[in-house]
């Protein structure tokens, strides 16, 4: 089969690389519908994390079950799933608790940009839909195996509540994603932080009602004067630098929520400053699993459309200039199709 | 009157200071009924915070209302009151959110250890007991007003739950009365971290139902033994060292929520760290005016005793060899009396 490899910053290949195969009763290997590029693969892209040996790419996947494992019954061959880029046993403490991207026998996906992929605990990660879902679904529904699964654990994790203020810092797919959680959970006023017309747009069709283009200390400035002085209920970040995380802090009122989805990258976080903020502050990779099967009903039912955030679609074999479109902002994010 | 002045690490005085005045017509005037010594204290105390000029010391009180500000009509002259260390006019919107220690108005008690005391934003400030209370409540509701209220938000910012699993960091007055909290809270189990034979007696009494004596990565790693190795629910921690607060990160489990409540000296979190971790932290100084009714009641009707956490009274007068005793660890806190 053929799949994506880094070689080195910048250097993404499409290569011929070995079939996946089924190593542990625990796996599944699926036939890819569609697959993409993340916000987070541009961090190895860019350099900013080391690229020591090659390897594949890509962690975000819909498809069609080819194989299981024997201890596999939860889905079998044929049927159309969604997982999470985190696996997930979801038996043990941790997935339990709702947290099944903390799961005791997590395996981070790395392999997804590809015509195959093994999926390790299958069982615990892997849900069917009822049926084939339309084409036209498949977007939506990779949206949720990642991006939209991200964006709704960033409004849980700011705790927004109905009819309470969110700011959403990073207009990238997860941000604008985090759009659609805080208006599903019935945010009144959501405050999109954006410099980009296309992701403005996209944003206040997503239930943005407010657009704030400053950065930093003039980008707060407008949340404060948007929030009677006082700042935000809730702010999501969906960025993960350390500008972009004292901008979420300092955005949040005292008693508000700070929710972190970015990877922080360099974010150190100051803890008197953080004590005398009042606020809270929760991340972490997100716990797509405990959302997917509302999120996978959300779009099956029309109520919710976060596939728009793909507004390039390539063919897998492409998948290098899927990068290079996404790195030089040319695209919000790439759909692959094999 | 007379009250205590800090010259320089380890000199405290205790002086003739003018009589405090109304100065603006939201200000009280109290007579002091009982004062104490504060852990927070020993931090300028011990030269951790720069002494630059002599000045009052003491934020904790509970009193007789002496004379009010013409705007005062919460309370009158001659009802027994107790307030928080940190003022606030109860009606902003910080304090309508429920952070009155975040008031816009806010001001920190700095002169209590003193026979009268100025109260600034008297009229959000202070609650009145129904009727004077016995002597042996003054202590329990000289408590309220920082320990027991800060532990309460503690346990609060930790978000303890009926049957979860707390561990309190530091076994300080504010610990102590954390257990407190986590009882009161429901927590099944309670962790209190203490090297300190009196102080596990006192933690037992108060509601601790295991004792953990190792610090730093021993005493974590018993935390994970007694929680079937993910750790804990909620951790309070109340210290406010890097030492501590670290100890109270790898505490709590994936999804669990640490409340700082101890002031951060020299804290840096690390993003990376707190995003994998899938832990929640909330701190700051705490919201003790809206627990105040209902930690009173609690003391009042005998249902919490927090004011145990006294182990050493003395006259006002010797509030120098109070200091010493902390300082030294011969006491808990110290009770002083005008």
């Amino acid at each position: 089969m053929r799949g994506a490899m880094i070689y080195a910053p910048g250097d993404i290949r499409f290569e011929t690389r070995e079939d996946p195969k089924i190593l542990h009763p625990t796996d599944a290997v699926i036939r890819t519908a569609v697959t993409c590029v993340c916000g987070s693969d541009l961090w190895p892209y860019r350099g900013l994390e080391p690229t020591d040996e090659p390897h594949p790419m890509g962690h975000e996947y819909v498809g069609f079950v080819e194989e299981v494992g024997s201890e596999v019954t939860a889905v079998k061959p044929g049927q159309f799933v969604i997982g999470s880029f985190a696996t997930s046993d979801n038996t043990c403490a941790n997935c339990q608790n709702g947290f099944q991207s903390s799961c005791l026998h997590r395996e981070f996906m790395s392999t997804c940009q590809a015509d195959y992929v093994r999926i390790p605990n299958a069982q615990g990660t892997l849900v069917a839909t009822d049926g084939t879902p339309g084409e036209e679904l498949w977007p939506g529904l990779l949206a949720v195996s990642d991006v939209m699964g991200t964006g709704w654990w960033a409004a849980d994790a700011a705790q927004v509540q109905p009819g309470s203020t969110a700011v959403v810092v990073g207009d990238g797919a997860v941000g604008l994603c985090a759009v659609i959680a805080a208006k599903e959970m019935g945010a009144e006023r959501i405050i999109a932080m954006s410099r980009h017309a296309s992701r403005q747009k996209l944003a206040r069709e997503f239930g943005a009602t407010h657009i704030v283009a400053e950065r930093g200390d003039e980008g707060v400035a407008q949340i404060k004067e948007l929030t009677g002085g006082i700042g935000a209920d809730s702010v999501l970040e969906c960025v993960g630098t350390d500008e972009s995380m004292r901008q979420a802090l300092h955005a949040a009122r005292p008693g508000g929520s700070v929710g972190f989805v970015g990877v922080p990258h360099g974010v150190a976080v100051d803890g008197q400053e953080l004590f005398f903020s009042h606020v809270a502050l929760r991340g972490g990779p997100a716990p797509v699993r405990r959302y997917l099967p509302d999120l996978i009903e959300r779009v099956q039912t029309g109520r919710i459309d976060p596939g728009k955030v793909f507004d390039l679609t390539l063919p897998l074999g492409d998948v290098a200039e899927g990068y290079r479109a996404m790195d030089e902002r040319r695209a919000i994010k790439t759909l692959l199709k094999p």
